[in-house]
C-alpha cells in the first residue's frame, strides 16, 4: 500500500478577531502552515460579513492544499459557550448574538469543529507551542486594550461552569478605584490595561500641566516616555504594574499555577514594568508558592496555534 | 464460591487535627462507619504523640472489624505535599516538619495511602458526600479561626504546582487593611475570619465605649449580638461578610466554579451574614456567571469523609 499526498489529514484553524480574521491550514501533527491568510475588516463589518469572509477564505486555502480536512479549530474574539460551540456575542462586531458557529462550520466543511473564546484558545496555543509548554497548570493573561485570561489545566482549557473562567480583568484590585465598563470600580482591567495607562497619564499630566491636554497618549507612548526617564510616566507604569502584580498574586494564592504567561501589547512596556509586576506578585503570594511569570512567545499567532490544538484534539 | 465477611475490603480514614484526631473504618463503597473514634490532644502534644496516638487508635478500630484493609485516606491539618504524601509542618503542633506520613502509614498498615491537607480533603468530602455533589467545579472555603480553601475540579482535588492551591485566605481584599500573619495587610483571613470579627468588635466597642474593654468577644458572641439587634455588632458582621463576598467574587471571576461551599463556625453567623456574602459576591462577579454559594453539609466530619474518598480512589 502506498499513501498519497491526498491522504494527508488537514486541520483548519480559524481566528475571528474584532478587526481582522485569520485562517490557516496545516497537516495534522505538522508544525508549519500549508496555507495562511489574514484579512482586515472594513468599517461597518457585521457578523454576516465576518462569517461569509471567513468561509470564503477557508475554502480558498483548502483548494490550494492537497489532503482531506479532518478537523476545524476556532478562536472567537468574544464570549463563547464552548460546550455547544455557540458564540454569545461580540463586544466589537454587531450581528454575532447567539450564533451556533460550531454547527455552522461543521455543516459547511463536513468535519468536526471546536470553538472557544480567544483568551482561552491563546492560552492553549501558548501551552502547546509557546511559553507554557509542559506546564500542568497555566494562567495566560493578555494585557492589551483590555485584560483577559484563560486557564489550561492538565492539557485542557478550563472553561468553568458558565464558560467564563479566566476573567481576571474584573477582579477588584483597587476598591473605590476607576470606574470599569462592568459597572464596578477598581477592576484590574481599568487599572492596568493599555487604555488605563494612557488614561492615567492623561489625567496626571493634565493635572500637573506637564503637557498640553490635547496631546494623545497611548499605552505604548507612556511606556516609551517611562523608559526615557519621564518620572510621571514611570509613576503611571509602576502603578499599572503594581495593580497587575496584585491581581496575579491573588490568582497565585487561589490556584498556585505552575506558570503565568503574559501576552498583549503592554508586555512591551520595558524591564521596569516586568520587575514591578513580578515583585508585586511575589509579595502577594504565599512564600511557599513559586511565582513563574514569563512573556508569551507566540504574539498575535497564539489564538491560531491554539485553534490548531483545539482541532487536533478532535482527531 | 461463597464470600465471607472477612473478604470485606476496608478503608481507613484518618483526620489529624490541631486539637483532636479522628479515625474511622468503613467498607469500601459503604456509607456508614464500622468503627469510629475521636480523641482530644492533651496540652503539650507533639508530632510523636500525634503519630503514635493515631496508629494505636486505628489498630484498635481495625481489630474490632472483620475484613481486609485495602486503603488509607488521610486529612492533615497543615501544609502537605500531596504528591509524595509528606507533611511539611503543622502550624499548631511541633514535631511535624517534613514527615513522610504516607510512607509511614503504608509501612505500618501494608496498604496504599494518600495524604492531603484538611481544606482540600474537606472540599473532596463535601463534593462526594455533602453540599457539592455532582459539581464539575467546586470551591470549598472554611471560615473559622482562619480562612482556608480547596478546589475539586472534575472529581479530583486540584493541588496546584506547589500543593498550595486554595489559599483564598491570603488574597488581599482591603489594601492597607489589618496586618495578617503572612506579613501582608488586608488579607481576606484577617478581615473576615472568626478571630477577625472578634478583634474588630473589641476595637470598635472599646473606641465607642459600648462595653468594658476586658469583656471577651468571640466571632460567635458578636454574631449573636448582631442577631439581637446590636448595631455595632451588625456593622462588624456586615463588614466581615462584605470582605468575604469580595474574595469570593474574585474567585468566581477567575475560575467560574459551579458552586462555592462555605464551612466553618462563622457560617452560623445568621441570615444577615449570608445575605451580605451572597450580595457582595454577586456584585463582584460578571453578570453571566452563576453565583451558587451554599453552606457545607458535613460540618466537622468533612475531612473524614474526604479521607474516605481519597482512600477509595486508591482501590
Amino acid at each position: 500500500m502506498t499513501s498519497s499526498v491526498s491522504d494527508l489529514r488537514l486541520v483548519l484553524a480559524l481566528d475571528y478577531g474584532g478587526t481582522k480574521h485569520t485562517a490557516a491550514v496545516l497537516a495534522a501533527g505538522g508544525r508549519g502552515w500549508l496555507a495562511h491568510k489574514r484579512v482586515y475588516s472594513p468599517p461597518g463589518a457585521d457578523g454576516d460579513y465576518d462569517r461569509a469572509t471567513m468561509i470564503r477564505m477557508a475554502r480558498e486555502l483548502l483548494a490550494r492544499v492537497e489532503g482531506q480536512l479532518a478537523a476545524v479549530g476556532v478562536s472567537f474574539g468574544g464570549p463563547v459557550d464552548a460546550t455547544s460551540g455557540t458564540v454569545r456575542l461580540s463586544h466589537h462586531v454587531p450581528g454575532w448574538g447567539d450564533t451556533p458557529l460550531r454547527d455552522q462550520l461543521q455543516a459547511e466543511f463536513r468535519a468536526p469543529a471546536a470553538v472557544d473564546n480567544d483568551a482561552n484558545v491563546a492560552a492553549l496555543g501558548e501551552w502547546k507551542f509557546g511559553a507554557g509548554q509542559g506546564c500542568a497548570s497555566l494562567l495566560y493573561v493578555t494585557v492589551s486594550t483590555g485584560i483577559g485570561g484563560g486557564w489550561v489545566l492538565n492539557g485542557h482549557i478550563y472553561n468553568g461552569a458558565d464558560g467564563m473562567a479566566g476573567e481576571i480583568g474584573h477582579i477588584v484590585v483597587r476598591p473605590g478605584g476607576a470606574e470599569c465598563v462592568c459597572g464596578k470600580r477598581g477592576c484590574l482591567e481599568v487599572e492596568a490595561c493599555g487604555t488605563a495607562i494612557a488614561r492615567k497619564m492623561r489625567e496626571q499630566s493634565t493635572a500637573s500641566k506637564v503637557m498640553e491636554p490635547f496631546e494623545v497618549w497611548t499605552g505604548e507612548s507612556v511606556a516609551r516616555a517611562a523608559q526615557q526617564g519621564d518620572p510621571l510616566a514611570q509613576e503611571v507604569i509602576d502603578d499599572a504594574a503594581r495593580m497587575l502584580g496584585t491581581g496575579l498574586g491573588s490568582s497565585i494564592n487561589l490556584m498556585n499555577p505552575q506558570r503565568i504567561v503574559l501576552g498583549g501589547g503592554v508586555i512591551k512596556s520595558g524591564e521596569r514594568w516586568w520587575r514591578v509586576v513580578r515583585e508585586t506578585a511575589r509579595a502577594h503570594a504565599l512564600p511557599q508558592m513559586r511565582v513563574d511569570i514569563v512573556p508569551a512567545k507566540l504574539g498575535d499567532d497564539a489564538p491560531l496555534w491554539g485553534a490548531v490544538t483545539l482541532g487536533e484534539a478532535l482527531l
